[in-house]
């Protein structure tokens, strides 16, 4: 192994390098910098930079001194294939002046994995027992392109790793990690809590907590995604204990502060915690979906174990279906239309009372792109929710140029935030 | 709008900058760029670089000046937010020395966003109406930040776009591309079709159409993403019927090689095909669903416009419903249990009797982590399809180690591709 008695533990930052000319292209989603940036923050290694540079030499070189310049670990994926586009080890070696040697035990390595698959290896596979003189060898378990792990110069520590998601991240996990704690990179750590809620603009929530988002240890900063907003309290401690005392009374006063637009954290969802609170109540429920279409229901089974509590539902994308098996007027129909309260109150009492559940959920809207009008816009959306103490309607405009999935994932969502906030008036 | 005037068209290159700490900490899977770079490579314009920094204003500006140095056309996503870490408008007027100004007409289009949907604007949100002088705005229909075009410099043109991936593809496609056409950036074009497989493994559907893999104009590349495999055939020419020229006869000979495993291209999904099918054929469709929940509904009725063939479901998720609503007979339900053939096909020939379809289409299975036995392992799906010709189910096992989401994935495309090879047998 090289050692690495030129970084000083601590103060070191890294900085990911996917080499390919494939995510230039748009040809592959580049997940590996998700996986590193994930993985470097559970060490407590910061990283400032990601960079994707093509199969060009010059390019890569120019990336590869820019990057020395502001990061003492260089963390580089893709690169490492048997092909002539596969440049990455050789113009490492080329930036630090350094030759490169056949390692025997590598070549062995490789001709010992293609004969196990009944293959014969080709000659430029050959090219992949290349190593810069005094690497150590980085092993790959799953394939046959290894990386290597290399400190070419002081507060500069190299490691390379091929583009297939699973054979680096089996790399990561068996060799880099060890690696680095044992080289004393990652003696503290950083742990975070999620605090996830519903019904509140980011604006307003940031608003709100305005004073805990210029702290220090723990940091909090605000996520928007999908209707979804998030708050990260994110803690550096010396051991996980620690950093839940950091981040646990900051946690709690966020969660006091939002009050009951606060609906879960880390995996929660919304169908996981409506799911909770019904199991903890004892009660069941079925759904009445139009312009959904069955994304309610699929919502709430995405949870596994939900059979105790969701007993199924009617799919009435269909005004017979409404009247026929939900019980819906034709007169409300008619008088009113399929989007309108009564028609959401009648499809949940409705499939409450078919399914004999103690709620029912409905949601019946325009979700676009055409069958909007004047009065009913595209995002018009109404939900109905029946309990044993009665019937209510609430109406949503979720935007009229908004995009047709985005307002039956809206809509969905919304009718289980519906239910999750009377669930909780009942606990 | 801006004018370009310094810049040579056809000799540019352009370079993505996406700005966010959340990327860096691995909070967000980074799909912006994948989505710029497959937009770049239609238009022709080639880029080498893409690089992610957190919202730090030093290296935000470094990142800048870098990147200035090497591309002509600079995309950025990402920090136009309201809160104070949204930094990527002011540190970009910094680098070019060229103060902020408020914009009435972009802070009048956010007042207006805000009291449509009920909501006061948060003081924060002014924020977002700040551009540098020169700048043009660049329209933002989906949400309140919107971005920029600039030129701050001949030879440097500067767009901005929120990190929200559907209100950035949204701009990127309303103005962005006309932009980007209507000043020359974009005279030779790739233009690419997608083939849509399913039902055929990747390496065999590689190896039928091996000798393509090889050619030069078109390329032909295959693609391989949650059981749907894709062959994308692109063409560089001078014009779009002169691509397409180059494309068509390769992308009829390989539908013609892979048969009935081709099921549409580019926009075509599983449940368009089937739709558009069912509207030929005049008929009509109920699903009957277990362990999808819903799931099958909502992909049929992703389609706008599917109310023509789909009439809605039954999703029983609980035996109850499945005996009650759907006429299973108990006997099978206890004999056989509810992940079964018989199940299946009594739950598909309920549904198409209680929505009067002429087809109904039932998924019973064991999604998991849980449930699974020794004789009805986790992954075990029956799909049962029921038309006036009579009734079938087929047995499919999609595998005991994969994950809940992907089974019922897998269990709704699964059950479209049967409708669809019955509904081409009939055409």
């Amino acid at each position: 192994m090289a050692t690495t008695q030129g970084i000083a533990a601590g103060s070191v930052n890294a900085e990911v390098i996917c080499v390919g000319t494939e995510i230039l292209l748009g040809d592959i989603l580049n997940t590996n910098s998700q996986f590193l940036a994930l993985e470097l923050a559970k060490l407590g290694i910061p990283h400032y930079y990601q960079t994707v540079v093509g199969d060009n030499p010059e390019r890569m070189a120019e990336v590869i001194r820019a990057a020395c310049d502001r990061a003492q670990i260089l963390i580089f994926t893709g690169g490492l294939g048997p092909t002539p586009d596969d440049l990455t080890t050789e113009v490492i070696a080329q930036v630090f002046d350094t030759p490169l040697e056949e390692r025997p035990e590598v070549l062995a390595d490789i001709t010992k994995k293609y004969s196990r698959r009944g293959r014969s290896m080709a000659l430029s596979n050959r090219k992949q027992a290349l190593l810069p003189v005094g690497a150590a060898v980085l092993p790959n378990p799953l394939g046959t392109a290894p990386g290597m792990i290399w400190e070419p110069r002081p507060n500069c520590l190299i490691f390379t790793f091929p583009g297939v998601p699973r054979e680096m991240e089996q790399m990561w996990w068996e060799t880099t990690v060890p690696y680095l704690r044992s080289h004393g990179f990652a003696d503290s750590l950083i742990h975070s809590r999620m605090l996830r809620f519903w019904g509140i603009a980011e604006s307003t929530l940031a608003e709100k907590v305005d004073r805990f988002l210029s702290l220090q240890n723990p940091t909090v900063a605000p996520y928007a995604s999908q209707g979804e907003i998030r708050l990260r309290v994110s803690a550096r401690a010396a051991s996980e204990a620690e950093a839940y005392a950091l981040i646990e009374p900051v946690a709690e006063e966020l969660q006091a502060i939002a009050g009951a637009d606060y609906f879960g954290s880390d995996a929660d969802t919304l169908a996981s915690v409506v799911g909770r609170l019904l199991s903890q109540a004892g009660q069941t429920l079925a759904v009445a979906e139009s312009c959904t279409g069955g994304g309610l229901g699929h919502l709430l089974t995405t949870v596994a174990g939900s059979s105790v509590y969701f007993k199924g539902g009617i799919i009435s994308y269909d005004n017979a279906v409404k009247m026929e098996l939900l019980g819906v007027s034709p007169t409300a129909l008619e008088s009113l239309g399929a989007v309108s309260g009564t028609v959401a109150e009648q499809m949940a009492q409705g499939v409450r009372s078919r399914l004999k559940t103690d709620w029912g959920l409905s949601i019946t809207g325009i979700a676009g792109p055409g069958g909007g009008t004047e009065t009913k816009p595209v995002g018009l959306v109404y939900i109905g929710l029946a309990s044993p103490a009665g019937v209510e309607s609430h109406a949503f405009q979720f935007g009229v140029h908004q995009q047709r999935d985005f307002i039956r994932w809206l809509s969905a969502c919304t009718a289980l935030d519906l239910l999750r906030r009377c669930l909780m008036t009942i606990q």
